[in-house]
């Protein structure tokens, strides 16, 4: 950059995006490493963020038919033993309960003591433990379909941690759904898919990709996984929600059997899908900037910080009953369906710690009013999303009036602007050697912002995409929907291709 | 009974109260036992209860100036290590995680590996984990309070377990405060307590005794313990939430130091509350009948079950219409800001059954919607609280600008109802013969009902309580702040006593 500009975050983007992301965590306060290896604690501002995406998608998911309910955290082990492909995908990172108590040793130190006859393993996701119970629940064609959805948290014994995006223990959704046919799963598959695709998009303002996994990337157990694909500011990609068709094979584990309206006795169809507290990962790193943070209005905990000034107890009764007017006649208004949340920050601290801590919180508007204010009836605001931070000073009717507008445009700018990175940083590629050139840093020291999406062709061979992903660290995202047919060559070995896929480095 | 009626729950209250509960829980599809010990499936229903239990405290806690995080779900052996009567109490009953992969053994079967250095204890409850993290956070006066809640799954290992009332693993919110003073920690204490009673009366319609605890049943570690206390239908006390002042206890062992206005290091003080999904086994207990669940509308899944009536397709057109007539006049109207919810039954099944079912899960209204009704603009009521469940029939209008008195009418009555039986069955008893016969059944092969509420004087001492339990399985549910002092001399040794307490059986 020519000109020198101070910055809230200690390090920008461009000097090194992984550290960039963990300082914006901090300044954030969302959250941060426990002692408990791979564990992260989240912190109120990070789990009010996570409170209001599980409403968003709650409601989306009862919209659409499902409910809620609750299964045991624990699986025993026979259980994962059904099936092959799921059992060999999870037995690495599975935390096991052995015990059942604590005794204390002859020094004095707490030790495991009550074997238990069966280990049992902390889920790492669900489906068969809630299989077994579906498997009860399951007699006739009449019991059909079943909508389940469980908001849980999941345990995967991940050796290289990274707060939010992977974590040995995270919170999670889990939709897990029973049909009778095969297209009727099919279409939940794909229904749920673009559930997650309105919300990024419309909820997160996050653009996505959506398609199909390929086979190295396909959910242990599952016949197709579906993924959402959203692209970070470093052109890399987060996959940010997955539906999988699990076809008959979970049911034929667990014993997911019906008689059908004919009289005969069939196996089930399953699904499952989910979306995790990776999806705030992919909020932060798809919307902040140098100075931290910046959240969409329609999932930030606060959507105005007010911060009121005054020298004496005069001029703070002044101001406050001004606040308490505006506040109250906002109370009313609705920004999709959720009430405006204002926060009135009369701490006593520096003005300039005030302003920035809200600045590294993301809250898309903050007003500064004093007494002046209050004589002329403007209010003083800061738009998050102004790159400059510029204070703009407004009647305060205007500003009441147009509230709504104003945080439906943030919303909107914000989708455009990560839809224009995109769309910017997909680039056609035929050719290997550019295809290197693009994903491979310039320095290998001190590795800048490179790669992109690389729209390739792919001829569809596992081997293939081993090969480029021991070159490059760049694998199949998925094979988007939205790519028509088209003849083409694999971009690594050249055979018959008759569809381009999303080639990216990945989180 | 002098005349013989038949009953939905094949066992009535009279006859066996414990296989009542579990048949009740069972016709009304809210849980059910799963095949990993001790853990129980919380069903759709009994699910959607509990979401209705968490929203409304949940806003209750935030109205409190409560926020929500997350803590990690392990917790190191030497956290627990820190504080002797806490690891004591919770010692016996933990599950431990010594291992973090599986593999496959010789015979082909899954075996646990990767031993851990040191084993991680599954959160029976997180006084020592989040303590861990304030001791963090805590520096100055200034970071003081702290007010924060977690909802979560813990686990503790219990031997006996019962759907709801006692669970391996079970599903609550822990609220964990951090004070610069004594006096706000214990005025944080009884905040909690209040609005636990608060909620439990006026949402869950439940009266409760507000109070403190005898050392017997003090929380492991805290230096007082605080709880409310429910009467079931068989005149048991079922502890309903507790409020714990921890004084420096935890703080001492956790480190949470801050720097006072005077520059002074000194250990903070600290609270924590807590209700679980044992209020689901209250709920039923309290209100259910021997047709099944009776549901307070506050909480109810569904406030309307419509069974709509009609012969042929042309009847079921005008049924709709009719119906969906009824659904847009009732959508504006809120039950305490909860819009009313309703269910349109259209299964192809047999009337009788589709009556009960939603008898069995407690719907306070019930209607029966048919071509005469769409003809006289009438439509036909069953209220679940109604003990003959007759049918009523309403004229259409008059059911809608009823609706919401009809539905806090309901409300209200079984809180009443509640109400009058705790009072008839709390008895002031001074005489230890009077008293133990009170709390003998009079046939020991088939105890019948029996037992109360007992206001009497207690000195004091364990050892009494002790005894009295030994004798009849009798405790002190707490120490009621309504009351007054009063000289009196112990039910048990006769010694002097300045305060009755309430004795009771309990779950």
């Amino acid at each position: 950059m020519a000109e020198f500009k101070k910055t809230a975050i200690p390090v920008t983007r461009e000097e090194d995006y992984p550290q960039w992301y963990l300082e914006v965590i901090k300044a954030g306060e969302l959250a941060e490493n426990s002692d408990v290896r791979g564990c992260m604690v989240i912190k109120p501002w990070g789990y009010t963020i996570w409170e209001n995406i599980q409403r968003e998608l709650d409601q989306m998911f009862k919209d659409t038919g499902h409910v809620n309910a609750y299964f045991p955290l624990f699986i025993p082990l026979e259980y994962l033993q059904q099936e092959a492909d799921h059992v060999e995908g999870f037995a690495k990172e599975c935390a096991v309960v052995t015990h059942h108590r604590l005794s204390v040793n002859s020094e004095g130190k707490l030790v495991p003591d009550g074997k238990l006859e069966e280990p049992l393993v902390v889920r790492p996701t669900s489906e068969t433990i809630i299989g077994a119970s579906y498997a009860k629940w399951v007699n006739s064609y009449r019991d059909l379909p079943i909508l389940i959805n469980q908001w849980a948290n999941v345990v995967r014994w991940e050796m290289r941690t990274r707060l939010f995006l992977r974590t040995a223990e995270f919170l999670w959704q889990e939709g897990h759904t029973v049909h009778a046919t095969q297209e009727e799963a099919m279409e939940e598959t794909y229904k749920m898919l673009y559930v997650y695709k309105d919300f990024a998009e419309n909820v997160l303002a996050i653009p996505v990709i959506e398609g199909e996994k390929s086979e190295a990337e396909r959910f242990p157990g599952a016949v197709s996984t579906y993924s959402i694909e959203a692209m970070m500011q470093d052109k890399k990609a987060l996959q940010s929600g997955t539906s999988h068709f699990l076809g008959q094979n979970f049911a034929k584990s667990s014993k997911i059997k019906f008689q059908s309206r004919e009289g005969k006795e069939e196996f089930a169809w399953t699904t499952s899908w989910g979306v995790s507290t990776r999806l705030i990962g992919a909020l932060i790193m798809a919307h902040s900037d140098d100075n931290g943070l910046v959240l969409p209005p329609r999932i930030a905990p606060v959507h105005i910080a007010i911060l009121p000034i005054y020298k004496d107890e005069r001029e703070k009764e002044t101001v406050f009953s001004y606040i308490r007017e505006i506040k109250t006649r906002i109370a009313d208004l609705r920004l999709f369906e959720r009430k405006i949340v204002i926060h009135i920050d009369d701490r006593d601290i520096r003005g300039g710690e005030k302003n920035w801590y809200w600045i590294k919180k993301g809250v898309p508007l903050k007003l500064e009013i004093g007494p002046k204010d209050v004589e002329n009836e403007t209010i003083s605001m800061v738009k998050r999303t102004d790159p400059d931070l510029k204070k703009y000073f407004i009647p305060r009717d205007k500003f009441i009036f147009d509230l709504i507008e104003t945080l439906t445009g943030i919303q909107n700018d914000l989708f455009e602007k990560a839809d224009r990175f995109q769309k910017q940083n997909t680039i056609t590629i035929d050719d290997y050697e550019e295809f290197k050139k693009v994903f491979t840093p310039r320095n290998e020291e001190k590795p800048e912002i490179h790669g992109c999406f690389a729209r390739s062709h792919w001829c569809g061979k596992r081997e293939c995409e081993d090969k480029i992903k021991e070159d490059l660290k760049v694998t199949v995202r998925n094979i988007p929907f939205s790519e028509k047919d088209e003849e083409g060559k694999c971009i690594y070995c050249g055979e018959r291709s008759g569809k381009r896929v999303i080639f990216a480095k990945s989180y």
